[in-house]
């Protein structure tokens, strides 16, 4: 009796093509994180369940792996990477050097129905600007946002900012307030349902009047000067709108201003934001939604430390990423990093085959040697089968001393009598 | 009420100088598997119980995250990376090219008690090749032991190899095969317990005479043709010591033969092994054990399929490989990945540092630019205190246009009247 092979539902493997593909790009997004010295850390998978929960509300509890270990502690898989970070900034407050810095990729779990492509289990990507109130700490995670989505996924990327804030004080005018966090969630589906639906749903909050007052406050469009203009019409200067200012200052000296919308339209449902918001978009798949999202938010460590640690900060959706950039035909998927073979031409060369791989890996040349003593055709079939390029043909005797040939599996072509210098500089041309 | 921000016993945060260093040792070891070839796969962390216990004894059941999950599925935390990659091939054969070269770096969790500075929670670090019995494909395993552990901890590392069968065919001729699981055990505890203590235990097994024999045959050294000889002397020729002559001949070839040791001590605890078996030490820090072991069986997937995939593989060691290097003194810390940063004069030209931060960015220099209008000598502190080395002093009315000034923390000396390109020389010389 054999058991089936079954993975649980919600969970995948990944295969060797697609996680080249997957940490070719978390590659990148590191290169960038490290570039503008964020630095990476690590924290458990498991906590207690008491410090994961603490703060978040009880849906996420629902849908959370939670347990009794072995020795009856009351257990949890972490849901995100946002509340282990408050925790070990509370915990590690002495350690670390203020503003902090830090980006943190790793899986997370939720049990949610996985339908959609939602999977029970994700990877986060967050990074974090923490124990700084400065406008240049919120324009940097903006510029490092801009820079690293342009590296993975061309020009055409939208960042589309807000200011939590200023809305609220928006509601406050309308004596709205203290509906604040509905109307939020709501506004924030206002892409997926449309003006007509939203306002149905914000008029049984807030009263159609004010509904409607709401949805042209949100629906405010132009450049970002003509948008802030608008929106200081309407709730008056405030530091809020300076620090939006400040922030189009800086766009425009970084020159990145073209690629950043002012949107009022962008809340962010989560109820823990208080300054600036913002969401980015591929311009040419607006409709697979924000792939970068995040904000400012007042307090990071309130619930595990008497201090006030504020932060910005922001998550990439790794996923979602993933596939808009197969969508936009710009994933590149590749079997193996070995661009050349070297034949099994005589099982007992083995050691000649490998000293001969270890002159090409030296020049940063991936090399795959072929295992097994097969026909030829077979094992071109095999290299080619990996998208390998090309092919070495040792002499069957004296692999070392005597030429080699080497094949361009993609041409078909044979070239003889080359030495292994000459087959590096053909094969990195 | 705050609630404390603690972890729970036997897991830990990682903070930035050991995160950056574990990631660069990391990324060392996978730029080697994949210079030879060996691709990455990722599987779940949570697997059915059954899939994971099929095969596991009952001390690693009772040391597991173990737990029903809210749609009532008995689930457990993997706590290796082999049964899953067994589970993955049986699951995923027919999408697979044999032989298949895997590798997966990852965490895996075991409840044990975690004295001795073990972990609860910890990274395995596995390659495989599976579905060939070739010399070829052992060696090649040793091989990229031997060249991956020479680039992350210099020359001084010895392999030590064993046969698995040649050792059983040994207990076989003194009638012992059926004890062959205890004997190994045993036997893997010489270097620990020493001779006396291991014979007394092996004495209980199999009788003193028997214990005598089989002490001095896993005592047998000399180089590995003479050790080789010995065993055959004792053994006789078989298949299994003619796959050690390849071995040696392929060791010969590739010029390694110095760093391997044949040494019939080594028989690996895990029952499962049938082939060569082998660890690999630090020769300046034997102390600490092997970072590098494994071996090779003649059937992976067993459990989950009727096929037979037999296949050699290893597990480097992260945590034992760090704690080695630490002690050896080979292995850097540093606070962040940036080597300069800009100081922040004037917070409202922050667009501006960005600007010029990006140009060095562009060269492949991460640029930390400083978030806070705050005193230079501050900023020089900070700086410092990250290990950071050059600082750029912009101009107060107009950085982008007017010349800057480089100070270099180490020396303590500043350079006036540069621009951007001269300071990328100076930095990058």
């Amino acid at each position: 009796m054999t058991i089936e092979p079954k993975v649980l539902k919600g969970f995948r493997d990944i295969l060797p093509a697609d996680e080249i593909a997957r940490k070719r790009l978390i590659e990148k997004i590191e290169d960038g994180f490290r570039s503008y010295g964020f630095v990476p850390i690590d924290t458990p998978v498991l906590e207690y369940s008491e410090v994961l929960f603490g703060k978040a509300g009880g849906e996420t509890e629902k849908q959370v792996y939670r347990f009794n270990d072995n020795g009856g502690r009351d257990v949890a898989m972490r849901f995100d990477l946002t509340v282990p970070f408050a925790r070990f900034i509370a915990a590690h407050k002495n350690d670390i050097t203020f503003p902090f810095k830090r980006y943190h990729i790793a899986k997370a779990w939720r049990g949610e129905n996985s339908q959609r492509g939602r999977y029970r289990e994700f990877i986060q990507c967050d990074f974090d600007i923490i124990g700084s109130n400065s406008a240049a700490s919120d324009f940097e995670i903006l510029h490092s946002m801009y820079k690293i989505l342009k590296t993975v996924a061309g020009e055409k990327v939208n960042i589309h900012i807000n200011h939590r804030g200023l809305f609220n004080a928006y509601l406050s005018k309308l004596g709205l307030l203290d509906k604040s966090v509905e109307i939020l969630r709501t506004v924030d589906k206002l892409g997926k349902l449309g003006r007509e639906e939203t306002l149905k749903l914000l008029s049984e909050i807030a009263g159609e009047d004010k509904a409607k007052d709401v949805l042209d406050y949100v629906g405010i469009k132009g450049s970002y000067e003509e948008t802030l203009d608008a929106m200081i019409a309407i709730v008056g200067k405030s530091p809020h709108t300076e620090r939006l200012a400040l922030i189009h200052r800086f766009l425009l000296d970084a020159r990145i201003v073209d690629s950043v919308v002012l949107d009022p339209s962008i809340t962010r449902g989560l109820d823990y934001y208080t300054g600036i918001v913002f969401e980015s978009f591929f311009t040419e798949l607006q409709e697979i939604g924000s792939i970068c999202s995040g904000g400012r938010y007042d307090n990071l460590v309130g619930l595990y430390s008497k201090d006030t640690i504020p932060g910005v900060g922001t998550s990439i959706g790794i996923d979602r990423l993933i596939a808009g950039l197969e969508a936009l035909g710009r994933l590149d998927k590749v079997q193996t990093y070995a661009s050349i073979a070297i034949a099994c031409i005589n099982e007992s060369s083995s050691g000649s085959y490998q000293a001969l791989a270890a002159k090409l890996r030296e020049k940063n040349i991936p090399t795959e040697v072929l295992l097994e003593e097969e026909k030829l055709t077979r094992q071109f079939q095999l290299a080619e089968k990996k998208g390998i390029h090309w092919i070495i043909i040792p002499d069957a005797e004296n692999p070392l001393e005597r030429p080699l040939t080497l094949r361009d599996l993609r041409k078909r072509e044979n070239r003889e009598g080359l030495k292994i210098e000459e087959i590096i500089d053909l094969v990195t041309r």
